[in-house]
């Protein structure tokens, strides 16, 4: 009966996250200047797909994986311009030197939990096998952030055949966020966390890019949303309180559909912890934050094989116009991050540890007091 | 004349500077939660000292030079452990590969405009030659940022000799901010910038550590003073208003009494981008904002020749005491730049340029009403 | 059936390896200047283990892992200072920015083949979770070449528990060289691989230290042993030998009992592609070239939990002092690779691969000509 | 009448230096496998310039400066892409940060001596700003090694004007190697070094691409000539010798007219310092080893301004096919750095000092002996 418990488990959870909650924006919280793309999620980002798994079992099982796909064909055959930029590197991503010599990414983008990277690779990795025939070295780019607190992590209970599972029912379209997929069991400023995303388009005058952001919120500080100090106004920030313990992690995924090349994108990528500072996050020393973005421009792609010596390749983004692009980074981080605090939920796990969701009428009613 | 008429401006700007504004906290703007040290500077950090030289002449010259010394003794002989965080690297910092590669700083770190690094070189490096009379090889540490505005920058106007002056001059106590030294002409989020300083004092049971900051802000983005979005209030944000031009830099000095060895030294500086962040910087492609890091323990100093193999040390903050001091560094720098903001005084400069100061009742009216 | 063929053939292997060859040194090959430890292996630093299991079945499994444990205590408790080098990312290695982020080691080092690397993690990981029961996190740090051309890589044959076996099966003394653990089916310079290792012993005016290095050899390049252009003699060589395929791999592991901090390691670790050069490694485009660096300095180790703030450390080697040190893993590289080399015997693989062992008789003719 | 006395010292100088030495290859030392360029020197890579300036006056002045020009036009205009690997940072080199964040080079590369690198800068950047009047922040890119054993170095006595003048004097053709330039008054080995030059031709198979390096060789460690032990049979090497003092630094600069920007061209720099480990270098701790490697490819160029927002380029070369020129730089390093021993001639300079050249006729010996 365990899978019915799953599956029962998973259409409730969908529901809820998808429609019991509204988010930040529609609240009338406003992050920056720049517009949002339509569903205000990496997906607006055309080709990138996303897929969760969420596993919730029993009294002790509170994990999942999240899978972001920059493109709906064959990543390996057609591998995307890529960086990592490491915030602080107490975490376990995988792949990160690869992507950083080569400049690419050449499977769909895992995340889980900290203990689960091991099937977050093989996972990947026989997904790629088994699309190409002839691959023999394959770069996996799994990244976790430690949900411990309320997951049996020591468990190891996802599998390989989850994550491959995870990565083929991703699809366009709206994200769910919150408790899902890889950010089942997370928690962040000493609430519930979990997966959050959102996007920003920019005017055509500056490109008409759009840059989408997906998070997966471990991580602690001292909870400021949209310039509001709720974590000191509810007491509760760091060295004071035993629930903000500060720690953890946060895993950042970048899209873009700009055309540009890697050494850009890993500026791209370093913008993003500064989004996240902007939510109070403070980069803890047992922090594992991670910032993995890639261009989806259809024009820049690194294929396997080729037959001559140099890559044709459209134009790309000049460093000089790359300024707004760091702006919409670091606007849609910061409202990823809430968006994914939001739409957590009050959550029951291992050894009776409860994380209670953010109180939003709380929050909302300070957001209107300041 | 030209001597005369320099020092009368030092004498008048030093005595507007020290004694015209009030800082942000005494305003009733209170960044964080942890406390400041007694000066609420980076003097502070027992042993720091630091010197401005203001060099304002005529119409066009409006620049000058900030150093920063470790400690009062002799550097080169007793080197501090020291580490650089390059936030975004469109900057002519010198010294950047000799601190990383050996983990330590042997000169006074010299702060001025970009086109004069050259004169702070030499001047550091004639500094350190005059007090080591077997110096052959001298690793001068030298940030700049761009004040083109409203110096006439390609004039080069500062010399090796105010460089040593500068040093010479560096002192303990009060840190005069705004329109002094390598401030003189900077312009920070379309409005005069300057020179700021701040620090946190740890709480006992975190060791009593102090973390002192002094910036030279000279760069853009959408201004948020302690959560609140004076930027937007105000019509002044990037890619709408011309007069925020974004682009600049901002060079951050961080200095700790506690006894951090160079990796994590590394990690305090990377914590003060955050801290950039929050004043809604957003390090655009022409910013050049480094971060320089140094440990004043005098335990942990390296002298220059030692008899045996194995450096004495004492003991040193292991990684899983760090946070704190990334606090403290992340509230320290936000407020440094803010303070910078409110002690910088309108100027007129080259080609009739003028950039007028943050209009701080304005402001305050905005922080009350947020 | 298929243990007991399994330990055959590691019986009939281990013999082979240990008996029928000859060391380049005992042939007289001397690589530089400075002494070898007692074994010439990286088993001469004091604490240091080595395991490993290798597996040869059927016609289409040539594969294996290989452990190095830093002390034989409980590293998760008492982890090593460390640093990881990359001289070429093409490659898996995991548990690298952990490594630089916190500057230590916490499991026993994995080498196997590039897609076993999530067994590697996983073997890893349980092995220290059965050790520690409240430990949550767990940075596994494994590498890998591949051995495709010999193996069945796409099979992954390598399972979590031979990696645990691998681990707890790690002993002093001799280390078994050649076709050998994570060196089963490595091919380099178009002749057989594998696992190969060397040391150095400072002499005590400076230091008395013990460099030790082990290498999994599956590069190319223009084979050079002890300067003698060996490549070119025998017609064997980049872009001209389709056998010298160049592309692969080298996995190289120093460690050392000098006193060394992360810093100075990763200096060491940059010294060993330094020795790969003079054997005329080329670290072509696809070569994965990883270097992890470790002291077993009993001062320097970095316990789980620490009651005070500072670490409470012994004295480390001074910059100024390296050297002989940067000596010491140069020649030890060298000499370990031409030793991988020497050991490994002809093998004969899936689809019929065959890679020839090095003709040692006609380089040593080669050797005395020249 | 010290300027009298100094040209006629350059003529003499010129004159010896270009028509007194056979270099290695003429006298049959062949490294690697690759053909060299017509002129086997950095300026066989099509529009690179190369200009010296020789300053020797009374007893105490031995140095010099070295000016490399990627192409003949307006570099601020027309940076070119670019890249800095640091093999060992115990050195000065000015305006790393720039280059490695945005990918180009804007000036011509200056070498000099240690203390003179304000002076490189400042000539660099007066130099820029004459030749763009608009321009108000210039990188200029300066290297250097420590010539103190034969030259006051401490009297700094290169000038902004003699960096002008280097810079424009630069010229194609032939490069005079060994006591000249930027190698003035350097060490190698124990030895004289000096300035070299070598170049690699790549057959049109591979691409026809052309690979030019020059090198500043000024370090230390156990001499190997074309594999042969020359340090070793001379008695001259690391602790042992006191002439061999290892120390001292080698800046290397890598031209190539392949269409490859930054990333690649990062790891072709990182394959230099493996041509300098096959001469013996070991890079010790108070080495300063430093590549700057760029591509002259006009398709390639970045100009200052520009209309679009993204950068019309034309097609680059492929990571898989960088193996090729990553063998030209390792055996083109490799042969300049040797040519700079055998070019260079006995010095005498401050304090007596006095350094003797290579003996050519015995090293030849022990070449044909081996």
């Amino acid at each position: 009966m365990k899978h019915l418990n799953y599956l029962i488990t998973i259409l409730l959870l969908s529901t809820s996250a998808a429609f019991s909650q509204e988010r930040p924006r529609e609240k009338g919280i406003i992050f920056g200047v720049l517009p949002t793309g339509s569903l205000n999620a990496i997906t607006d980002v055309p080709g990138v797909k996303v897929g969760h798994f969420t596993k919730i079992e029993g009294d002790n099982i509170r994990t999942g994986v999240t899978a972001i796909l920059p493109h709906g064909g064959n990543l390996f055959q057609q591998k995307v311009p890529a960086a990592i930029y490491v915030g602080n590197g107490f975490g376990k991503l995988a792949g990160v030197t690869q992507v950083q010599e080569l400049g690419n990414i050449e499977t769909p983008i895992i995340l889980t939990n900290t203990l689960s990277v091991a099937a977050g690779i093989e996972g990947a990795v026989r997904y790629s096998l088994e699309q190409n025939e002839n691959a023999q070295s394959v770069n996996a780019v799994v990244g976790e952030t430690n949900d411990g607190y309320l997951n049996d992590i020591r468990g190891m209970h996802i599998s390989p055949e989850e994550v491959i599972q995870t990565i083929k029912s991703a699809e366009r379209g709206k994200v769910t966020e919150g408790n899902v997929g890889a950010g089942t069991g997370t928690v962040c400023f000493g609430w519930k966390g979990g997966i959050g995303t959102a996007s920003r388009k920019l005017p055509e005058s500056l490109g008409g890019y759009t840059i989408g952001v997906l998070v997966q919120t471990n991580f602690g500080g001292n909870l400021q949303i949209d310039g509001v100090a709720v974590g000191e106004e509810m007491g509760r920030y760091p060295f004071r309180d035993a629930m903000e313990k500060s720690d953890g992690s946060c895993m950042i995924v970048v899209a873009t559909d700009a055309p540009v090349l890697e050494r850009n994108l890993e500026r791209m990528a370093k913008r993003a912890i500064m989004g996240l500072a902007k939510t109070g996050g403070i980069a803890s020393n047992g922090s594992g934050d991670y910032v993995i973005a890639f261009s989806t421009a259809e024009g820049l792609r690194i294929p396997y094989s080729a037959k001559s010596g140099t890559l044709e390749t459209d134009d790309f983004v000049r460093n000089d116009d790359m300024t707004s692009l760091f702006l919409g980074v670091i606007e849609a981080t910061e409202e990823a991050i809430i968006n994914s605090l939001f739409a957590a939920e009050t959550m029951t796990g291992i050894q009776g540890h409860k994380v209670e969701q953010l109180p939003v009428d709380v929050v909302m009613n300070l957001m209107k007091k300041n």
